[in-house]
């Protein structure tokens, strides 16, 4: 099945491919239309998946996750009117040359192609991944979780008649039955047919994709981001940022999880403090043991994403015990240093490899968009195509195109 | 064993990021010194390598591929030296932006880590790739063919005496023993430690590094290569672009190897003529054949890389013809038009789905030094990261770098 898919997929992508920038925005704007029409539709099969999910005992954050209401059909609505908004990096010339033989090179941007979802309950992923899809030329083959089945289903018809009402074919967007077991196998397995898969959800359906797919992978991997306070830091912004970064939303990716101070800070105990009072458990190494009384770290606590109001905290000698640290323990996500000391700082900016490097602000800034990119597929903790916040631009590719007077080679 | 290296690589790579330009120019400067030094050692251990290989019975173009004689040394360091030259992405700015809230955010270059560079029986690949990883900033992890084991060993040797007379850790540029049987696999498995692998060599290489791949794959496939031309095109050029495209080189992966003319062409049969005259042989769809004498084409000419002086030869109706033609059958790799009517050539370069697509000129310019990028480390299929030649900028990756002043999120 995902076979036929793909191949419908690609007639499509090549379509979507001609079609002018506002001819996609129409059919974005369609849709965001179609999903706000259907708003009964989608809350009547969004109903029948969460009874379904209390009947199977789905633990309560797992029926959060599925369960849509009029404001979220609107949001999600209005998140693909603001895709349709975005800068169209469809056509755009990366670089141009003339070859001292005359021909003029230049590299255009140009849509990926066939693009393979992957996701779990959140039903508005089925909206957000179609609108950003197609707002880059691509086509869309979702596969959602099987305990959204109907409100995926009913979100699809509603994105697809918008795109239809715009004189773009439906196949631009498909959704896999859920009931087809093996689909998500055969997308992994579907090299060269789907040109890119991203999945969308916790660390087992990630780790699953990325062990088995034969197909490119756009993933997003654990967020294990630290903060390093130098010793030059403001105590104040240090103070602000690390309470910011670990406690405005515990459970997302950019949120710190590893508080480094530097053994030449001034107040240290002061930051293990603040973090204390906002109601964040510390687990602090032998040196923040001996200044406050926190529980003791243990060793896997440096490679843990809590993803909740818990931190692990170190004090390490000035930048290259940071950077020691860093260099071990970090996910490679997101990594910050508060300093005022602007050499330091450059040191660390340059020298942590990590996806975002942040100086002097709150690793929950990591986020497309934070980023000013309107919104975002996703963000890459891989090294290649594209790294951090994944928006339009992430979802294309360039091809290369030569313009010449008869030219022949010698 | 491959892990151990691995690691050491990354270590090495870190070191590597942190160069200077000057710095990595250096290294090739003085490898390319201990090249040309290391002359006479280079040739003794070639000379073994085509000893065994003449008694195992190898092929007259397979010890063609594996001898070095002075000049094929002498080019190999200069090709050395030439990387040394090219402007350097590693640190480059992509873009920059203020956030409205203050926080300066840029896309920086940054080398893309550990490469694996996985090849067959050319021994000068060894100095090549590692000159072109080396220069982006990456630690390589070479594994040649068996058959250039002294030869390939000879020259790692060298080069790496190069690098460290520049301070460069050896560790930057390992060579893997091809008595480790078991280590193209260990490579093609080693995720997150390897974070690239590029396969240099034949189909049989390429596809068992692409079917068993755990790490990304920069890969060069097929170059089914079409060349249209439309009734609008100039006859002369049309011959000459036509018959340098698929004469010129017979060998190389940018060579024509399929032509379609227009049905509305003035003279098709002087173009197959010139081809034919050329020394070409051309098999021919059921129209190519009714108007010369030529040998039928059967299903599988269409998707054929000869490689040869051979070609296949359709008439097709008009763009439509063509663009049906080539979606078909193109591998994606460099598709042509010749035609003077600008608004279908812009068609056709918009519509075709390669990575590298020509307007009158001959596809035998899908090359890394003809495109201006001053060497490749070879010319990619696939769709994701970097399309078609492939060189320092394709070795790169980015990353988001964030300048704040205290910036928290609300």
């Amino acid at each position: 099945m995902i076979a036929g898919m793909a191949a419908e997929a690609r007639r499509a992508a090549l379509q979507l491919a001609r079609l002018s920038t506002e001819q996609r925005r129409a059919g974005l704007l369609r849709a965001e239309e179609a999903l706000r029409g259907a708003r009964d539709a989608i809350l009547a099969a969004n109903a029948a998946d969460v009874a379904r999910a209390e009947a199977a005992g789905l633990s309560a954050a797992m029926i959060d996750r599925l369960r849509m209401d009029e404001a979220r059909i609107a949001g999600m609505a209005a998140g693909v009117a603001t895709v349709a908004t975005l800068a169209d990096p469809v056509g755009q010339v990366i670089d141009t040359a003339v070859r001292p033989n005359g021909l003029e090179l230049s590299r255009i941007r140009v849509p990926i192609g066939v693009i393979g979802i992957i996701y779990e309950s959140r039903p508005n992923v089925t909206a957000d991944a179609a609108a950003l899809c197609v707002m880059a030329g691509n086509a869309a083959i979702l596969r959602g979780g099987s305990e959204a089945t109907q409100s995926n289903a009913a979100i699809h018809r509603a994105f697809c008649e918008g795109l239809s009402r715009a004189g773009i074919p439906t196949t631009a967007v498909q959704l896999v039955e859920t009931t087809d077991r093996a689909a998500v196998g055969a997308m992994l397995a579907a090299h060269g047919a789907i040109d890119l898969v991203v999945p969308r959800g916790g660390k087992g359906l990630v780790a699953r994709v990325q062990a088995e797919a034969r197909v490119p992978v756009l993933a997003h991997l654990d967020g294990i981001n630290h903060i390093f306070v130098h010793a030059s830091a403001d105590k104040d912004m240090a103070t602000r940022i690390v309470v910011n970064a670990k406690m405005r939303r515990t459970g997302v990716c950019g949120a710190m999880e590893t508080l480094l101070i530097d053994a030449a800070y001034p107040d240290p105990a002061a930051l293990v403090q603040a973090l204390a009072e906002a109601g964040c458990a510390v687990r602090g190494d032998a040196r923040v043991c001996a200044i406050a009384a926190v529980t003791p770290a243990d060793e896997a606590d440096w490679d843990t994403e809590y993803l909740d109001a818990i931190c692990s905290a170190a004090i390490v000698d000035g930048l290259d015990g940071a950077l020691a640290h860093i260099g071990r323990h970090s996910s490679g996500h997101t990594d910050a240093i508060v300093a005022a000391d602007e050499a330091i700082a450059n040191r660390f900016l340059a020298e942590v490899d990590s996806a975002i490097v942040l100086w002097n602000a709150s690793t929950q800034f990591a986020d497309g968009g934070e980023f000013g990119l309107g919104a975002e597929i996703g963000i890459a903790t891989g090294r290649l195509h594209a790294r951090g916040p994944v928006a339009l631009e992430g979802l294309t590719t360039y091809k290369w195109v030569g313009r010449g007077a008869g030219q022949v080679r010698s």
